[in-house]
């Protein structure tokens, strides 16, 4: 297993799966590291979320599309990950690239664990994931020392349709950053308030980092509502918690919604 | 306030301060945005955490160091926020660079605040937090959708002493990504035990992406003995929990010390 911190060097006599981490969407935000990677790639394999521009970092590379999202049918995990190791069998440099960080809710874990069983190295490569760049969207930090310990990063979507254990996250007092929520902020907000104020602090980002970007600052309270009526959706990041006080100044605007650069 | 998607061109007639986040160390993990935004930089600000060799991005920049830790006396942070004032309203580029993600424990909300209150231009780049590099180091997903519903990272170091409430955290069924936890390794392990079996995989990663990276991959129960037999100490990222598990194949083992670069 070959970290960050190894040589990306290819081994040129055996293939390899270099798990690439394309950051939230502005191609700027890849990682010298990652652009680097993407430049030696024989195959590429893209998820959806990726943006297609990524490809002229990889100008001599096969390209294969594996999106789970959108209208057309999702590509089966077994496939992709035979895919990939039928490539690097062969000596290929395969790189799969992943929205965010790789290793935040992108079945990273599975991938890896079927490649280092069929014997092929794997190389990670970190991104900034979406919730870091939502952030960094609203001039505001995930975490601030008067407010909260840390944040949480949190999935609303489970393969079991199950929900969050939501009274021990709020519990917690991090900042929750929700990802895949967009389709249930209604009963992810019904859920919260049984926990915190209806006027605690909450955002949502679609797009960070992207052109089309768009940003709302609200509260808990009205999270759901002024999100249906910004006419929010997916994928966006739902940020909550009281280290989003700091986000507009002089004080928190309950309702505003910031259009793209205005901020 | 400008952010990740905003043009990085530096208004002529007026300063502006850029936080930049340098990533968990290795260069190569800084962004393409990151290595733009110091190549313009006419003050670079470096906190102790960030490798020196940064400043070969930002040739024509001033160096200030402001680091908070080591032997010397830490820089109080209102002299630092009086500092970038001082320079942006001369019509300076100041870069101010924090270690990993700038929005992730680093002080950054205060700095955003008070520059703001000042009316000074104030551009976010984001970079790699040490626990996603921590992760990639270990070969494993901070999630594991057979395992969690998300990752929490919290800081065991608080202002007034506190603890966290780690009852509520080991709750929420989250990987725990703790920062700033070795120098009380003993008291955490204690406080998470009575929540959680003490076989959960745990594992710590010192220097994350650093050529002197060390990576420990333990249990909850030995965390504290091996961390201190394996000679591991600050800064260095605590990981606990079940998507651990699969960070060593074909089963997980206990007290294994992962040399650098042998994984």
């Amino acid at each position: 297993m070959k970290t960050n911190h190894d040589s990306g060097t290819a081994d040129t006599r055996g293939g390899k799966v270099s798990l690439v981490s394309a950051g939230p969407g502005d191609l700027e935000l890849l990682t010298i590291k990652a652009a680097r990677t993407l430049a030696t790639a024989d195959v590429l394999m893209l998820d959806d979320l990726v943006d297609p521009q990524i490809v002229s970092l990889a100008p001599r590379a096969r390209v294969i599309r594996v999106g789970k999202r959108g209208g057309c049918r999702s590509t089966p995990q077994a496939f992709i990950c035979r895919l990939m190791r039928r490539y690097a069998q062969r000596g290929a440099h395969v790189v799969r690239v992943k929205g965010g960080d790789a290793l935040l809710f992108g079945r990273a874990g599975e991938e890896i664990g079927f490649l280092r069983k069929s014997g092929i190295e794997v190389v990670i490569v970190n991104g900034i994931s979406s919730g870091f760049a939502a952030a960094a969207a609203l001039g505001v930090s995930l975490t601030h020392r008067d407010h909260c310990r840390g944040v949480t990063f949190v999935t609303a979507h489970a393969q079991d349709h199950s929900e969050p254990n939501w009274a021990a996250l709020a519990a917690t007092g991090t900042t929750l950053a929700i990802y895949m929520g967009m389709d249930r902020l209604e009963s992810l907000s019904a859920a919260l308030l049984l926990q915190l104020p209806a006027h605690t602090p909450a955002a949502v980002v679609q797009a960070a980092s992207q052109p089309d970007e768009a940003r709302l600052l609200t509260t808990l309270g009205r999270l759901a509502v002024d999100a249906r009526h910004a006419g929010l959706g997916s994928p966006g990041v739902i940020l909550i918690g009281a280290a989003l006080a700091e986000a507009a100044a002089p004080a928190l605007q309950p309702s505003l919604l910031l259009a793209k650069g205005c901020g």
